[in-house]
């Protein structure tokens, strides 16, 4: 029996870097350092044009920082909101992170995809702030984002998470447009596209 | 700075000890092996009623085994499709399963919930095989399995991912009930449950 029974993933040095001194003060803010994240994570090769970052509503503290690593770990769930999501759990000891009654909330530089989605909801955020939408960063970069429901924002708000869209949304499209021109040009792998595009989307 | 860098999810022994030796020829018998799985996990105390494995279509070898992982692991985004297919990433040291024309499958005791939908998704299986329904499981286990889209088997064939269900069914459903128990008497934490029993369901 040789079966792997290890998974280990590590953020890139670069991130940390990127990440120090950064005004973190408003939503725009927060939304800002993750468009710069998600372009040095692909002009770094690291993974997609993505990135995400969990904050403290009562402190506004940074918890976690996360970006898509899927080319860089050699994983498929390594999508941003994942890894800041689960970074945030290790350093808070904790898989809910809103236990006893904190608020942290989940700022990515675009609507998550179905599987960032159900990560989302299971992790204990209470707020999650986005650039831009689903169906713009799939006609942009050519990525599948995946059928969410159609009562998608509803559904979190059931379940206590509050959603705001389009927070620098046109600075989040540059990120994802200056992507898809190196999509076009073949210059990057866009890695979870087999088939992607003959998907009819609603 | 002093953020958390690293994520590190580590199987527990007892899972390949329990996978050794098991006849996986059929469909039913790969499915028997995950409701042992799924069963011994929640009694092992590592998490909840699931496990997953992945084979391998074309040898019918064995590529990975995942248990559900979010006590264990202190990380909500372990469940244990994400697990399974992780470490067969791991194994075969590609983020595509479907590398190359490969033709993997997905085993799990019961249907994914709207995370592992999309891990699923953008894993690179080509076929995925079910026991227990979400919505039994959710009557059963008080687990939130969140919304899927109505058309979500239809999804994953469009992206040619075909989708088994109902097999072993019962015996999926008795490990399910078993788990139910064990919540309604108070021997164990549903670590979704906030406020899920509020949730509507379509």
């Amino acid at each position: 029996m040789t079966l792997a029974t290890r998974i280990e993933i590590t953020l890139p040095d670069w991130v940390l870097d990127e990440v120090d001194g950064a005004p973190l003060g408003t939503d725009e803010e927060r939304i800002a350092l993750t468009n710069r994240l998600a372009r040095r994570n692909f002009l770094e090769g690291t993974g997609g044009p993505f990135a995400a970052i969990v904050v403290d509503a009562s402190t506004g503290a940074l918890v976690s920082v996360g970006v898509n690593l899927v080319l860089g770990s050699g994983l498929s769930v390594t999508h941003a909101e994942v890894v800041a999501l689960s970074l945030a759990q290790v350093g808070t000891g904790d898989w809910d992170l809103g236990a006893d009654g904190a608020r942290r909330e989940l700022y990515v530089n675009g609507q998550p995809c179905v599987q960032c989605y159900g990560a989302t909801m299971w992790s204990g955020v209470t707020r999650v702030v986005m650039g831009a939408d689903g169906a713009e960063i799939e006609r942009l970069t050519k990525f599948d984002e995946g059928p969410l429901p159609h009562d998608w924002v509803e559904q979190f708000e059931q379940r206590g998470i509050e959603v705001v869209r389009d927070v620098l949304r046109e600075e989040a499209l540059d990120v994802h447009r200056e992507y898809g021109a190196l999509v076009a040009s073949g210059g990057v792998t866009v890695y979870n596209a087999r088939g992607a595009g003959a998907i009819e989307k609603e």
